[in-house]
């Protein structure tokens, strides 16, 4: 009998990542939980990437790459930042700390657990993704002692929920609710991220505080994870 | 500068995996951290395994492999028994509770989150390892509400090591001591996985109290992690 449902698949664990390029004087990053260690000599690392993001063009025509294991205290609107705007948009680097690491690509370093860098040496083409394989030259720990974001806990606890074109976006996500909804608090969800906004937590990081209905939500609020105004949510 | 230490590539996040094949009457598996979801349509997910794993082989010859992903509540013996010892001198199966999924591979359900099976795709060689796409094509939830184990879960809590050839074995693995040690009771560690054994511990599951040192362990107690006896145990 046949059981695979997509909550299956949730139950593979990863991290969280900002995986970054440049070619040509373009920059540009996205949001990535696939990442892994394939051979220590040399150190490869395989990293996923949707055909549908200008980083992976970018990738692609400079061979270089790196990527940053985010902590589990990284700011959402870092997330929101490089994970729910493309590239091809705006520049994700034009108004961001950043540093340049030995292949010339703009680091994400604050944030991050440790950050890595290296050359492409082969692709694969997966249809809708293309699978990068990467010799690993450089790299740091940047936060030591601190805990890493996992997948899960991005979409549990943040309650985040993967792009459209992440490999891990298969459907109609149910994420747990692990609190139950206050009477007469309407919860609203952001059409462009599926962030939720919960009144009983409010949105302390934007002096939001809990308790304050939706409507009651000043207009230059902004989705804490990907940055669009209030008239882009809904009522649950 | 490069930056790059052997403990900067363990801020990757991984789980825990129990990988399994089986040709021609003969079955195996081995216990990884390797495996990520690449794509969606169709549901393809990449694993990693080491050449000198028997596992290997059989997935080679057979194009079917299944993996199940590890609650953080497993046995440690369930990673002894698939982890530190090799297919080719036993048959991991003859006195082990499995199911056999579609494919007709043998899967670990006990202990697990969730499993999956499907048909190799292609296969990637990397020198050391393989690397499989694997096309999914069946799974199951077996817990829903637990916790998956993950890597850094395993390394830091359980104290386990990484097998000599797994993809991330490099090196010097300095696993940070949470607890102090007790006056006059030596730690001991097991030469074959690098287990430790704490007398301030023990190892209740096999019935050795909190306080014993490692003197006063019966002789017929074996490492919980890969089953050799105390005679593979070296003082620390």
């Amino acid at each position: 009998m046949n059981t695979l449902t997509a909550d299956t698949l949730f139950k593979i664990t990863y991290g969280m990542y900002i995986v970054t390029s440049k070619y040509g004087g373009q920059a540009s990053g996205f949001v990535s939980n696939t990442a892994m260690q394939i051979t220590s000599q040399p150190i490869r690392i395989a990293l996923c990437a949707s055909k549908k993001n200008f980083t992976t063009e970018l990738i692609q025509k400079s061979k270089k790459v790196a990527f940053s294991a985010l902590s589990m205290k990284a700011d959402q609107k870092l997330i929101g930042h490089f994970g729910f705007k493309s590239g091809r948009d705006i520049n994700k680097f034009s108004d961001f700390k950043y540093i340049t690491g030995e292949t010339g690509i703009p680091i994400v370093e604050e944030d991050a657990m440790a950050w890595f860098e290296g050359q492409v040496e082969s692709e694969l083409d997966m249809d809708t993704h293309i699978l990068f394989i990467v010799n690993i030259e450089n790299g740091k720990i940047v936060d030591p002692q601190g805990d890493a974001m996992t997948y899960n806990y991005y979409r549990e606890v943040l309650r985040g929920k993967a792009p459209a074109h992440a490999p891990t976006h298969n459907l109609n996500i149910n994420i747990e609710k692990k609190e139950e909804k206050m009477d007469n608090k309407a919860i609203w969800i952001c059409d462009v991220c599926g962030y939720e906004y919960d009144p009983a937590k409010g949105d302390p990081d934007s002096g939001i505080a809990p308790g304050t209905a939706f409507e009651d939500i000043p207009d230059d609020w902004v989705c804490p994870i990907c940055g669009v105004d209030k008239s882009n949510f809904s009522k649950k």
